[in-house]
């Protein structure tokens, strides 16, 4: 709930404030707080374009160097050259955001200060451990970065925004809802296990969880199945049930955002009066003070 | 649909109320009553959120309990201590709630009553038949105890009925849509095993149901899937026909979703002068007229 | 679309009316006829009744039937035992029917006189051609007669009306968007067989176009696969692509029922002067004649 | 978005229209261009109608051709028969198009001429390069040519341009949720590739995007599954996520439907005297003050 909560702002603004940072006194300093923070300077629009495109380019560099082959080679030598280009690039951004504020520490301490640590930390470590293959999973944090893309949409703010807030505000339904589910599933995957049993894949509890998880929710993989007579007869109803089921989160957030559309239309005019503005669009006088309202 | 009818009284109080198990005299049994059933009372606050922590956790056993190798040597020993510490709370539990009221027939008779019961007994029977397996069914049940938690989340309690209200009032709609499904999945069925046979998995007309049901949900496990030409013809047209009417509970649920958003929006007074009726609930002046508004 | 608009009316009355079919003179012949076709006399009531569990048992006797091992030892004996009782009852039905009325002819022809002698005719190809397995696929027929037990179901049947003109109001945009729909899986399915090619079970474009039908309704069997790379991103665009027309469906289906629950709300009163009676529910003056509409 | 917009105008009108490619003086030229551009003239209706079904059968030739088996013995002479028919057809018609206008450049570079050119080519390419697979890519263009056929369903017009609306009205929303949904299934690959590794079957991350992908789909083919616990409890979260945003797009398409619907049915006139202007379309009174409606 937290998360939906803060979605709406967390679109809007990433890094701290610069209130919260302290812009410096010094010129040099000012003008790369200028470049590297704030996007609505030439400098800083430029800045963040190049930022963008230098982190989705990392992000296919990582996916490429995972596909087996590729490691090797001269194609090998090409991609961990590209990756360290690309870290000493984030570790100089890193160093220059670090810089050019008065208090660093607000920065090193805030979400995206560690985001951009954790992103650039990985390649370092690599050259320690080389075969630690827990490393790959921190390097998958470097995606979070991809989020500095969303402000950069501004058309798209308006949909972000209103996406966000009917999530938000379907939010505690949908909460309820999850516990329904969890609640449903957690029955069926204990009783499909006890139906079942291990001898059909069916090996513990939270395997029999998994199975009514992927048949609620009509993923079906199938590597898991029913194959008694009274499973597939129990396996049916939940299919169904499923099925039925689902309808219930579409049902909320269609609603909600079929609402917000209703909201969005109701703007309306402001009164000139009181200066309420959410007045229905045919609505003739002020619905707080009885002013007739100016027609736009 | 009599499970529907219920549901929102489910929601609110699942033990007997006080009128019907009878409080009784004696101080030190009154005090028990107060602290086991009562759940606006301090100590009853405090003894609802631990049993619900003990559920939870005895849950987690259980299922813990099912992964293969959990149940061999010190954590199997520790697992079973677990359970029967568990167990035994259980059992006070029962006690203490069949001594504090007048009626103890009353609560024992009563759903949640049995629920209590059953929950503790498979435990009590393991002693004397070790390996029955279909015990860890009964145990299952204990799972109903968790709907003990739902009460407790009073905050959520609006969206709870909320949904059991959109449920309800669909309820018949969608059994018309179910029984319409079955008729389809029963055709649909036995053309399959017509069609497929069983040399291709289909040995059975129920096996061609439970295929059928697993298509037109869109489930899919491909544990059985048509192997002949006209046999894939026909499940592509199911399929299709699957989706089509995935339309339709979706439909009714959210339909009905944003029907009891949009009343409970829009409930409103009527102008005295205009007789428009159509006002949001902070509305002062009629938005047609500019009449002030009669509260309700 | 016939099929669709003549829905309502099909779950109204199945067999012709008493007009077309002509009630005899004699009065045996009408006590029959009352029985047998009419479903609002006590007698013809409890006919029904049995006729409908009759045909219900008679599905169950089939669909075990099909069950291996359950035709052999004195299960199988029983089995056949009850098909031929059943075949027998429903040959009587049949017969009265026929004896009945006036024209038998027109019954005879009409669609559930059909489907009434088709239900039947099975059972006694049966013994001169033994093993005829296409024999069964007819027998399948036999399930449209439950369609028998829909009008039985008259609580219900606003809603089925109700289903059913929200389904016929939406044909036409069904269709098209199944035209859609046909002509994306016909590229998909030739694109699919052209990328990955029989090596990887794509045999044939209509297997291609089964796989493509089977990813964009998102049931996703699994039988068949994309194996190479270039598949797997082709596969991942076309789920995408499905899960977000899947959509459509909805949303027609969606819209259509709420339409027809404001319509419903729409009913309001009648008119004194011109008689018109669809006005919205807040409406105090007739859209029709101008009229004071009397509040109910 | 670009695709989208262009949308209902495509439906519309495929080839240039009559004042881009200029229809030429010469009388034999222009019955020509009569009958195979126009589309309202007898001849042309008569045309196009034979050239739809043309298009169709030389489709199912294609696919009937892929099936393995009915290339060989007679069968394939056939096939390979008809195709050159069809072909010469197609050639034929390409060249009558070519000739009956003034400025055939303008058509052989629009859409639709190149679509007609490649449609042809792959036959007559195959002669020389008898086993280039690729060709075969080529000849799924054709499919585009039965777009011809959306047009002549001059009575589903409505519905089509409705859709498309609807689809053009949402694309926005659309686009943002895809985006999110691209960076939900980028992390999700990225961290089952590091969970699960490539011994179960995860060789690479594009291996673990398309499986996010079809699992957030609810697809579920089942080709690659996770083995580990702690793959399949990742597994499960995804599937409860992928099923929660579902919701998203079919509500979004569903607002859209629903609203189109609405605007068409109450757009309705004002009343002079109190203004109220939600009038349903054949009102002839207000319904608020009984005053005569001014019809537009």
């Amino acid at each position: 709930m937290r998360l939906f909560a803060s979605l709406p702002s967390f679109f809007r603004d990433n890094y701290p404030s610069a209130e919260r940072l302290g812009v410096p006194v010094a010129r040099w300093r000012q003008s790369i707080y200028r470049t590297v923070f704030e996007t609505n300077t030439p400098l800083g629009k430029t800045f963040e374009r190049y930022l963008t495109l230098a982190i989705l380019l990392s992000l296919c560099v990582v996916v490429v160097h995972s596909i087996p082959g590729t490691a090797e080679g001269w194609r090998g030598y090409l991609l961990r050259g590209l990756e360290w280009i690309f870290t000493l690039a984030f570790t100089a951004e890193y160093g220059l955001r670090l810089i050019s504020v008065r208090k660093p520490w607000r920065y090193a301490l805030s979400f995206y200060g560690i985001v951009d640590l954790l992103s650039i930390i990985p390649a370092y470590l690599a050259v320690f451990f080389p075969d630690a293959q827990f490393l790959a999973a921190i390097r998958a944090l470097r995606l979070v970065r991809t989020f500095h893309i969303f402000p950069a949409l501004h058309g798209f703010l308006s949909e972000y925004l209103m996406l966000a807030r009917a999530l938000q505000a379907s939010a505690r339904k949908i909460f309820v809802f999850l516990s329904v589910v969890a609640m449903i599933v957690l029955v069926m995957g204990t009783l499909i296990f006890v139906i079942e049993g291990p001898e059909h894949g069916f090996t513990s509890v939270p395997m029999g969880i998994y199975w009514a998880i992927s048949t609620v929710t009509t993923v079906g993989y199938g590597d898991v199945t029913p194959a008694t007579p009274m499973g597939r007869f129990f396996a049916s109803v939940m299919m169904l049930l499923g099925w039925g089921i689902v309808a219930v989160p579409t049902g909320i957030v269609g609603a909600e955002i079929s609402r917000n559309g209703t909201k969005a239309r109701m703007k309306g005019v402001e009164c000139d009066t009181c200066g309420e503005n959410r007045h229905e669009d045919d609505a003739r006088f002020c619905r707080r003070c009885g002013t007739r309202l100016q027609s736009t």
